[in-house]
């Protein structure tokens, strides 16, 4: 039976790519190997890159003067590969705004590199709700202002940029990519490990205005430096070939069903569902301002710890799995990225309601 | 049909493991959802770190002085890793040797990071030897001597490491890791990208002595430090579980059919068949020494460049893929690694005599 999985990720995949990926795994295209055999120098292989990368500037409409690169090493990575590709040396600044664990460990690791600032927090509320901010708390030579667009862990989420005036911001759009329309242009970077709504883990992307290039520290390791995979076509060593060839299949199924436009309105009413249903409810809460509310990331409690492991228990045994919120919350949380159904969603709500009646 | 892939990497993978792959791939364990699907804090995917972990530590007989960490960015981004790891600053000393491509970017890179030296190259013969060194030709300060084990692209091989005195050896496996029985304890660094002999590529396995670590130059990127792996048990953070999965499958795969002793039996008697044959014909022609010979890529060439194109043509015409030799070498290379069956190296035989007597 297949579950519906709330993992913050590796999450869901649709069904059908799921399904077309077993149908080729032992023999792609008439090769007469799998994806996972094949030379990343070979036809079959460079095709899948071609058509992936094209696929997420075309999906995202990403503008000609911004670069698009497949990276490893996850989020994380680039959390050291931002300040070391935008900052020319030491003394360079940056301003960061932490609304989140990720966005923390973010403008941690930047201290080491650059004169780093941490311009506005959440963290005095536990992360519930995005701190407002002027151009004028921005140091005016900052190379770049820092945020993390949708909080995986505490559901908090960007609904509007802030304003940096000249200052390009750098986003981590991980746990929210191809979810909802964005306008490319109003970020100088943006980048989002695979693992949540394009992927099977194991590959990054990175998206760069062209502008920004040719800065990096001296000291930038080769592959961290957002040039090398620039000037190789994301081809420069072995690339992680098997979560790319995934990620081609998934972005084509999302262009077949009408693009992020249309997977936008079914999140959207994915997650007005559950709010909804929350927000009526006496029983289970999110703290979240309304206004900051993620719609990939719903954290949730019922009225105590004990009820909250009961719940994940059950809800476990009907086939609703990893609903168990991040050891820094509790409660519950339910990630419901792009590939998660509205049947889940129902289902989801369905055994709220009885284990609210059963429990209150 | 299912074709013998002589590709350098990604490289074939045993059909029965290709096969079990296949076969849960929608739904692993009963979970209801396949393993690119699954959080990687999961129960499923714990198991499968912790086995494929120890698989590692089983099959090369790793002793408990040496942390064992997956991790990503391929054998590329250990070139500039070790120096950051093993240099605790830009003063320190390390001695290089460069036998073909590989070493010569780990060399290259690792200069931004220390005091590095080139003791000894085999470039001035394109890589066809080993260059003898004594313990007297390293320096007494070196942090470690560094080395590529086996050559991929000019198919070089250390039959026996250099006397480094007490020195550490770092040694770059990725061609060549679990071919043959190795003694870890003669190295003080392992490091393999996995998708030659062990997986499909994006992930890289780092085996290392532990009175090594602790030394990481301060700035030394998070992703970088070995230190925050192995603190982890390799889940710092998402991990590219599919490739560490096919590892584990492929990995017990090797165990059943008898471990490393067994597939060097095999990789000997493969290589041999192949040598004895270019070494008995006046028309093929291999370069490197004969005691300097990989029994895992073997580079040859035809007469001429023309016959050379000819033939890679028509070897894949009679499904033998991927025989094309790297730019830098020019004719042909047949990668033979653990999962290249002998009857490969049999049909490869026999093509390379039909070609031979249609175009003598």
């Amino acid at each position: 039976m297949r579950v519906y999985n709330f993992s913050a990720g590796p999450s869901m995949l649709p069904e059908e790519v799921v399904k077309e990926a077993a149908k080729n795994i032992e023999d792609y295209a008439g090769s007469g190997m799998s994806v996972m055999e094949m030379s990343h120098r070979s036809k079959w292989y460079d095709a899948i890159n071609t058509e992936c990368l094209a696929l997420v500037r075309e999906l995202m409409n990403v503008p000609e003067n911004y670069e698009i690169i497949f990276v490893q090493g996850g989020a994380s990575q680039q959390f050291d590969a931002i300040p070391l590709n935008l900052l020319s040396s030491f003394d360079e600044k940056a301003d960061y705004i932490v609304t989140g664990n990720f966005a923390n460990k973010a403008y941690k690791a930047a201290k080491k590199f650059g004169d780093i600032r941490l311009v506005a927090s959440s963290e005095d509320k536990t992360y519930t709700y995005i701190p407002k901010t002027t151009k004028d708390d921005f140091r005016k030579d900052a190379k770049y202002v820092y945020i993390c667009e949708n909080n995986t862990i505490f559901g908090g989420k960007y609904w509007e940029l802030p304003d940096t005036g000249d200052i390009p911001i750098v986003a981590d759009l991980s746990s929210c990519i191809m979810s909802q329309e964005i306008d490319v242009s109003k970020y100088g970077v943006i980048y989002a490990g695979a693992q949540k709504n394009l992927a099977p883990a194991g590959v990054t992307i990175v998206i760069i205005r062209k502008d920004l290039l040719g800065k990096a520290n001296p000291l930038c390791p080769t592959m961290l430096n957002w040039q090398t995979q620039i000037d190789a076509n994301s081809l420069y060593n072995t690339p992680p070939c098997w979560s790319i060839y995934m990620m081609m299949l998934n972005l084509r199924y999302l262009k077949k069903m009408g693009g992020v436009k249309a997977i936008e309105a079914i999140n959207r009413k994915k997650a007005a569902m559950l709010y909804d249903f929350i927000d009526n409810s006496s029983f289970y809460n999110n703290y979240v301002e309304k206004d900051a509310r993620s719609i990939m990331n719903i954290p949730f409690v019922s009225p105590s710890a004990e009820l909250d492991a009961k719940f994940v228990k059950e809800a476990e045994a009907e086939g609703l799995v990893s609903l168990k919120g991040h050891k820094l919350v509790g409660g519950m949380r339910a990630s419901i990225y792009n590939a998660m159904p509205i049947e889940g969603i129902e289902k989801l709500i369905s055994f709220m309601k009885k284990f609210e009646e059963e429990n209150k």
